[in-house]
């Protein structure tokens, strides 16, 4: 293996804790508002509805929407579903907005450190700009580059989103490595022929499960963003 | 004035010195290689073919064309003219390289960092991505988000390039400041509705001149990027 001279992040799930963070963030809204629902299932329900969403945009049966409007209509299609009463724009608008502020691992931040003081670190993320730039900034991601899905016009595992991060770096594929906690993201990207990293660690869904194994024999295999950075170096 | 939720950043002059860097570089190219010639002169030619290269891929002459590949092509024409013999590509390379490497304004790193503490910041530059990572890591710029204009497939003062930026970071024109030391990329991002910020400290062209002078009434006149960041508090 060659050292890459970039380093691309998956972002929900691989360096942030979207299922703890959304259901918190969901359980506060109901406490403040005096409403009682299964706050967990809610935010598992509206994570599921987020890959068909996106392939209608991937396929063509729906214009480019960003993950905050597709994130939006499906929030308001399934809370009816677990007994929450219609809410008005502006709470949604709030819930929407906890996509923005979610929790980091907790050694996310160290880790991106640590790496970039040895290479470009970006993310790579079906978040569209504006909602990584603030999630950056809430959680001190200290990226080098961001770059969305609305700079592409695509989602992942769309080929043009990670062949288009290469191009913006002006660097070949095989320069550049996924990092990621999805075996299907790293296998979009080594058909493209870069290079993958895979996080075992963090469990995304609650409690570990194979979607937290390596299924391939990817470049790296790493326990965390800490270890990552420790094995590139 | 409402407070910005944003401030982008026009990069060369407004917070890097090229014309000292990149004069600086040819020089130390010349010793090393045991060529004498008039650097500076060279780099402000160098500089010089940049408006003109630029106008012919907005007007549609020349098909988009990066930073890197004008600075080439201008430098290959030049270099001839001020006596200075064919020199092989990878010094060519080398020489373009120098534009990735320059040497900020003395207080721009800690007037971003003042900045990035209230609002979102960014680059707004006629570079290329892959450029701005390098200056970015070089200079340590602590950038929210890079712009480069090749996410537009456009320059300033191009309207894509400005309305392209507002919109990735969700915001309306009013609501994003450009701040630059120069009057002309004020005025195409005021035309289209955003704020301005005036740097008039550095002095770009080795003297003080009248670009370094605000000709209109700029929302901000600030005399450098720490001065900026202390009026928008």
């Amino acid at each position: 293996m060659r050292k890459p001279q970039a380093v691309l992040f998956d972002v929900f799930g691989t360096l942030v804790d979207w299922r703890g963070s959304v259901s918190a963030g969901l359980a506060a809204f109901g406490a403040a508002q005096g409403l009682a629902a299964d706050w967990l299932g809610i935010t598992d329900a509206w994570r599921g509805a987020y890959k068909p969403a996106m392939n209608a945009v991937r396929t063509g049966a729906l214009a480019w929407t960003n993950l905050d409007d597709l994130h939006r209509g499906a929030l308001v299609e399934l809370l009816p579903k677990f007994g929450v009463p219609g809410l008005a724009d502006a709470q949604i608008d709030e819930l929407v907005g906890l996509w923005h502020r979610l929790t980091p691992w907790p050694d996310s931040v160290a880790g991106l450190n640590a790496l970039k003081s040895q290479v470009v670190i970006g993310s790579l993320s079906n978040g569209h700009v504006a909602l990584q730039v603030a999630l950056a900034k809430h959680t001190k991601f200290p990226w080098d580059m961001i770059f969305g899905a609305d700079m592409f016009g695509h989602y992942k595992p769309d080929h043009e989103v990670y062949l288009g991060a290469c191009k913006f770096l002006g660097l070949a594929p095989g320069q550049v490595m996924l990092a990621a906690s999805h075996n299907e993201d790293l296998a979009a990207a080594r058909a493209l022929g870069m290079q993958t990293g895979f996080i075992a660690g963090p469990m995304e869904f609650g409690t570990p499960d194979e979607r937290a194994r390596p299924n391939q024999d990817w470049e790296v295999v790493a326990d965390s963003v800490v270890d990552l950075a420790a094995k590139l170096r």
